[in-house]
């Protein structure tokens, strides 16, 4: 009992200080993206080709959460200057980013420059689906390689997502995966859910893929009174 | 504060539970292996080639870890007779099996007609790492397409393991990923962890891994004095 009780309300303080955190990032006019996977299904590769897509048009920040090792801040570091890195190991929470560690890197960012926020989550397919960190959307990355019964097997994750990114296409000669059958699985789980098909290592896909972020960055700034600032970066 | 001696006491009891478990499984004479990984890496897919492998051999009995779904103990249970699932979704801890579950499968469990069995853990390469479940072996299975830089960025897992399998050796062509480099950063964090190539789609390398799971079970009945029954099944 006494541990359920903790748990809801680190949950509650959690909310708390997202609300918070997206309230910062409305004011400075920053429309934030929260990207889960499992390990290695390539979210690192799809920031990469993100920045690399709209790096032109909008100043782009990244958050990049790890449980250990800073391999993947190090790959974003090269392509934009704004990147905090977030190491997991030793915190109360290992197995994803929260809330107030969020709110503690964006203390480090120059918000009122950036228009767009990536926040790369800690590799893990359940536990980032309890703790909102203050993201306007959120993106489940999955990969061929790891079967198409993911929707199935993790759904809360799947449920809540406003996009998810089918990645690595280019495997598909060489695995076993129905996109029809994940595609079915997960519009039964979350209906109105965007998909797209990519492939970060040949680049198919991404700029569908960028298309839909940048409709939803300006639906978000027409909805938000705050998120009224012009895209930054853009002269 | 509160939040982290309510963990500790959970670690706490959990180790207690674990430590049942394992003089439960020594008493029958059962060997357990602890299978662990990210989500897709092939842990079912590993459990099905051992099965194959080794059945004629010994009763193996299997638990399914899962947060949600049956599809794993579906294709398992084709195989095997013995197969317990464990859905933790509305379970205090979603994120890994724990003790306290595992206890209560092995109630329903044969456990003095099994010799081996195999625990397939929930696919997460962080929360399962703290829990001891009473097992006797606990094994990574890491992937190909999840990268070569896995055991840097989720240390404390791979550093524990007695055994890592790298799984999906056939994909050597179309990814980038250094198996010495792998192995290299995995002796660092653990020097003595056996390490074996496969593919369980192909069947390459199921034998010496087989090899080492027969050899382990004998080691373990030598120095236990529980385990001391001949290997069951075989006539």
């Amino acid at each position: 009992m006494k541990k359920i009780e903790v748990v809801q309300n680190i949950l509650k303080a959690n909310d708390y200080i997202a609300a918070q955190n997206q309230q910062l990032l409305n004011e400075n006019g920053v429309f934030a993206i929260n990207i889960m996977s499992a390990p290695g299904a390539g979210k690192t590769s799809l920031i990469l080709q993100t920045i690399a897509r709209l790096k032109n048009k909008l100043r782009i920040a990244v958050i990049e959460g790890d449980v250990a090792s800073t391999l993947d801040s190090e790959r974003v570091r090269s392509e934009v200057t704004d990147v905090v890195q977030i190491t997991t190991r030793n915190m109360s929470e290992s197995c994803t980013l929260i809330a107030n560690m969020v709110s503690r890197a964006l203390e480090r960012m120059p918000l009122r420059d950036v228009a767009l926020l990536l926040i790369e989550n800690v590799g893990n397919l359940i536990c980032p689906s309890e703790f909102a960190l203050g993201e306007h959307r959120r993106v489940v990355v999955s990969s061929l390689p790891e079967g198409d019964d993911k929707p199935m097997k993790y759904p809360v994750i799947f449920a809540d997502a406003d996009a998810v990114v089918i990645n690595k296409v280019d495997f598909l000669p060489y695995v076993e995966f129905d996109i029809s059958s994940f595609q079915n699985a997960l519009r039964v789980l979350n209906p109105k859910v965007a998909i797209f098909q990519v492939s970060c290592k040949t680049g198919i896909g991404i700029e569908n893929w960028c298309s839909w972020l940048l409709t939803e960055l300006e639906a978000s700034r027409q909805r938000s009174p705050h998120l009224t600032s012009p895209l930054k970066g853009e002269e």
